[in-house]
C-alpha cells in the first residue's frame, strides 16, 4: 500500500534528519514549499526518493550520503549542503566528507571542488564541527 | 622529492588493480596510451591523481571507488568501468555498486544510471560475477 | 496499492510504444535488461518514472515527449532515439520533433542539436518516415 | 536583407513579451545591458535566436517555451524564470509548466527539478498566478 | 543582405578546412548530412556560426580554435576531433593542442582530458602529424 | 623536490596575478579560505594546477587563460571572474576576452555565453576597463 511506502520513507528521513520545531523533517527539503504550485512533489520525494530508493539494500547511510554528496559535487548543485548535513547525522566525520570532495579533483575538476568545500565549510561552522587534520 | 610521490602513487595503484602481462597497471588506465603525443601525462595521473589524491587519508579505498563511480555516473563519461573493476579490486561487493548506481537515480535521473549499469553489467560479466539479490 | 501504481505504468506505457513479440514494452527500454543485477530497477520505472510522473495531469503525452526529447538533448545522452520513437507513437510529427531539436540550437549550441539531429534522423529512416519542409 | 530577419526577430520577441516603459523588449533579455562590451549581441540574438530559430515553423509558441524550458531545467541555468514569464506571456498555464518541470524528474533527478519549481514558483508569485491542482 | 552573410560564412570556412572531391566544406561538417530533415540547418551553421561568429573579429583563427575545442572537452561532446583537424588548418601545433587538452584538466578533470587526447591522437595519426616534446 | 614544484607554481603565479597586503597570490584563489578544513588544498594547488599544469610549456599564458576561461564557460561555475581577472594581468585584452566569450555562443548557447559576459564585464567595471568596438 502506498502508506507502507510513505512510512517507509519517513522512517528512513528519520534516520537522516532530526525533526525541529518549525519542520517535521528537520533539515531535509522534501519539497514542503512548493505545496501550493505541486502538491504532489512531496509524496514523490518521500515515496520514491526515500522510501524506495534512500531504503533501498545494498549501501549503508553513509556510504550513501558520500554517493550523493559526489554526485552533487560533479552536477554542481546547491543541494550539496543539505546533504553534508545528512552526513553529520549519519554518522559521517567531517574528514570523510572532506576526502569526498578532495577525492573528486581529479574527476571534476578544482573548480567544482572548492565550490563544494564552501559549502561544506559553511555546514561545519553552522554546527559548530571541526576538522581534524 | 618527486619519486617520493611517484612511488606513493605506483604504491596505492597496486591495491586498485592487479598488473599483468600486458599492462604494469592491470586495467587501470594511466594514460601511458598517449606516451607519444603528452609524455608527462602518466606521471601527473600517478603522482597527482594516485599519489596525491587516492592516497590522501580521509577516505578508505572502498568509499573512494564508491566516490569516484559516483561522480563519473553524474558525468556519463565511459571511465564507469574502468572503476566498477577498481571496486571489484579493492572488496567493493556487486551489490554495493549496483545499489550506489541505483541510489543515484533520484540524484542524476533514470538515463545516466541506466547507462551506469550498463557498464556495471558489462563489467561483472567479463569477471564471472554475481549481484546477490 | 502498488498493484495500482504498476498497472497505472503499464497503461501509460501501452500509449507510449507498441509491444512486440519481442517485448511486452516494444522500443521502450524499462530496465528488463538490467534484472540480472537489479531485479526492481524495472518496477521502479514503470511505477515511478510511469506511473506517478509520465502519467501526471498537466501535459498531455506530446507535450511529455517534447519535454523528454529537450533535456535528453541538453544532457547529450543516448535516451534520444527512444524518445523520438515515442514522439512518433503519440503522433508528434517528424517536423515538430525536428522543430524541437532546432529550437534547442540558441540554447544548447550546435554540436548537441546536431548529435540529436542524428539520433531522430536514425529513427525516422528506420520507420520510414520522412520530413516535409 | 538583414533588416528582415531583425525586423522578424523582433515580431517573434512581440509575441512572448509586453514591452513596458523601461524596456521595449519587456521581461526578455536580448542582451541589451551588454552593450557597453559586446554592442553585437542583441543584434545576434534578436536575428538569430528570435528572427531565425523562435520564428522558425514546426512547433508553436507554447511548444517552444515548453522545449526551452525544458532544456534550461536539464542544464540548471538562471534563465528559467525568464522563459516561464514567457510561458505565461503565450499562454501556457502554471499546471503545465509546473508539468513539465514535474515530467523531467525522472530524467534530470530531484534537485535540478526543485530548483526550477523554486524559479517558476517566484515568476508565479510576482505575476499573482496561482496552480489549479 | 543574407547572401552576405552566407559568403562570409563560406569565406571564413575555406580559411579553416580545405575543400576535396566529396565535400566541399573538406572535414568541416555543416549540417548537409541532415537536409533531409533539415534543410535550413547548413544555412545556420554557416550564416550565423560561421559568418556571424566564427568571422566576428576580436580573436585570431587560432585563439578561436583553441577556445572550441576547450568547450568541447568540458562539454565532452564527440565535436572534437573536427576542431582538432581544424586546428591544423589554421596553424596551432600539435604542441599547442595537446597544451590546451593537457592545461583543462584542473578545470575538468582527468577523464574529460584522457577522452579529448583520443580524439586529438586520431586526429594526429589520420594526418600524419607527430609532436614534438 | 617538493619545494621546487612548489616555487615553480608560485613563480607562474606571480605571473597571473599581482600580490596585496591582503593576500600574497591576489585576486588568485588558491584554496587558503580552507585552510581549516582541508590544509593540504592549497598545496595541490600551487604545486599541481599551477606548478606542473600551468607552467608547462605549449601554450603561453594568453592562450592558457582564454582555455579556462572557455571551459569554465562551458561548465557555468563561477571562477570565470577570476580568470577574467587573469586575462587582464597577462595582457589579454577586454576584446579578445570578449571575443572569446562571443565565440563560444554556437557551442554552449547563449544564457551560458550571457552569464559569461556579465562576469566580465563585473571585472572589467571594478578595473577600470573598457571595450573598444
Amino acid at each position: 500500500m502506498t502508506k507502507d511506502r510513505y512510512q517507509q520513507g519517513l522512517d528512513k528521513l528519520m534516520e537522516l534528519t532530526t525533526p525541529d520545531s518549525n519542520n517535521p523533517t528537520g533539515h531535509m527539503d522534501i519539497g514542503e514549499g512548493f505545496k501550493d504550485i505541486a502538491p504532489d512533489l512531496s509524496k514523490f520525494v518521500v515515496e520514491f526518493a526515500f522510501g524506495d530508493i534512500y531504503a533501498r539494500p545494498g549501501l549503508d547511510n553513509k556510504q550513501k550520503v558520500l554517493t550523493t554528496i559526489s554526485a552533487l559535487v560533479a552536477q554542481g548543485t546547491p543541494q550539496i549542503e543539505m546533504h553534508v548535513k545528512t552526513g553529520l547525522t549519519v554518522g559521517l566525520t567531517p574528514e570523510e566528507m572532506v576526502g569526498c570532495i578532495m577525492h573528486l579533483i581529479p574527476y571534476v575538476g578544482f573548480p567544482r571542488a572548492l565550490n563544494a568545500l564552501k559549502a561544506a565549510q559553511k555546514v561545519f561552522e553552522e554546527n559548530g564541527v571541526t576538522v581534524n587534520s
